[in-house]
């Protein structure tokens, strides 16, 4: 059995949580707390990140999220997220960079940081200048998914790919935070109240972390 | 063929360069500013980031050096660098992040700012403490590559890959800006001077920007 080392609130951990339940791979979790790594931890992922993922009978440890998402591909035929001509599987992968790069690095860190570490770990008062520069680069990130949806029926193209996961996995987090006003992204809310209504988004809407609810929106599943 | 966006000292646009040499593809080369990035640009990519690569005959355009690295892995044969069962192909993805999002984020983003932006785009004095932060965690990361050529003949396992580029990549920008103190770092340093010698290598090295030379060192490839 895989057991995936984790944090509740991690977009990258979320990813693969919902990528294994859509590809039906079997795992336990591992909490790992990404502001106080354990020195052990380094040596499953010297990255000290997570996600990373160990499997004991099969002797791995495998790191990085979409390292992880490649691999499963390759060994789990059901359910493929990264599929279609290499175009297509290009454009899949420019897209889950785009959120786990640039909407990570605008929107969902800040949020992180300002919202949670700070609140719960750090005991420090956030900066509601950084919360409103992410808010509004958040709202920019959803223009731009609205425009994607409107043209293609899931973010990548016809079906869907690691593209969605990806995204939801990061605006999951940041719902969760307060940090996405919906008004006026009614493609975008579209695509995600179906994807929260998947059975692998289940677990993820029910977590909770201590020190910070959810809006009373966030786990609804048809708001 | 191939028009590669790029700016000279990207080290994710290195990686390219280093790959399709290697891979024997035919390409151009189209320099962009990544601090002065034109309105038209987004339009080839949304995220605003070299390299992006375009090949009008085929109507595409890629972005995201990993998602590119991807693409031409699948649909040119020659010289493989993702490379062997699945574990290993993981293995090499592993480090490929690593050097991309660590090695990038902790050494050559704070050179590149400090040595390179600041001096030559943004005319302001350089942060003498990020410099030296940013030169004691090269240290360390060049500590972490002397312990896989120790154990490995090459970054992820017994043949070239696309770890080896990217470090290799990542490693010349900060040593164009003289970042690197190769003392005490022997295994790294005979690993990169036969990266240095390979015909994909010598278009870095002869590459020069305005406002920064490079060591002596930098270009010699008996250093
Ligand atoms: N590229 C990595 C990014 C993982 C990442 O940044 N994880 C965060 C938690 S959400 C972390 O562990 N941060 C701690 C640190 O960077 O030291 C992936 O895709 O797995
Ligand atoms: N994940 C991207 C990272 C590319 C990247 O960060 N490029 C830098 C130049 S070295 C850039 O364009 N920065 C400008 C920006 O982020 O706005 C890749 O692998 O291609």
């Amino acid at each position: 059995m895989w057991r995936l080392h984790h944090f509740a609130l991690c977009p990258f951990s979320r990813k693969l949580r919902l990528l294994m339940s859509e590809k039906g791979v079997p795992y336990t979790l591992e909490p790992e707390n990404p502001w106080a790594l354990r020195e052990e931890f380094y040596l499953i992922n010297p990255a000290g990140r997570t996600p990373a993922m160990r499997h004991e009978d099969k002797d791995l440890v495998l790191a990085d999220s979409r390292a992880i998402a490649e691999y499963l591909e390759e060994t789990v035929e059901k359910n493929p997220m990264i599929n279609g001509p290499a175009a297509n599987r290009a454009e899949i992968r420019r897209l889950v960079a785009l959120f786990d790069e640039n909407f990570w690095g605008d929107v969902t860190a800040p949020l992180l940081t300002e919202r949670y570490a700070k609140r719960v770990v750090l005991r420090q008062t956030p900066d509601s200048r950084a919360l409103r520069d992410a808010m509004r680069l958040a709202d920019q990130h959803l223009d731009y998914c609205d425009y994607l949806i409107d043209h293609r029926r899931w973010l990548a193209g016809a079906t869907m790919s690691l593209a969605d996961l990806t995204a939801a996995a990061q605006i999951s987090v940041v719902d969760y935070l307060g940090g996405i006003d919906w008004r006026g992204h009614e493609s975008t809310r579209g695509w995600y109240s179906v994807l929260k209504s998947r059975p692998s988004f289940q677990p993820l809407l029910s977590d909770r972390v201590d020190g910070a609810l959810p809006p009373r929106h966030y786990a609804d599943v048809n708001a």
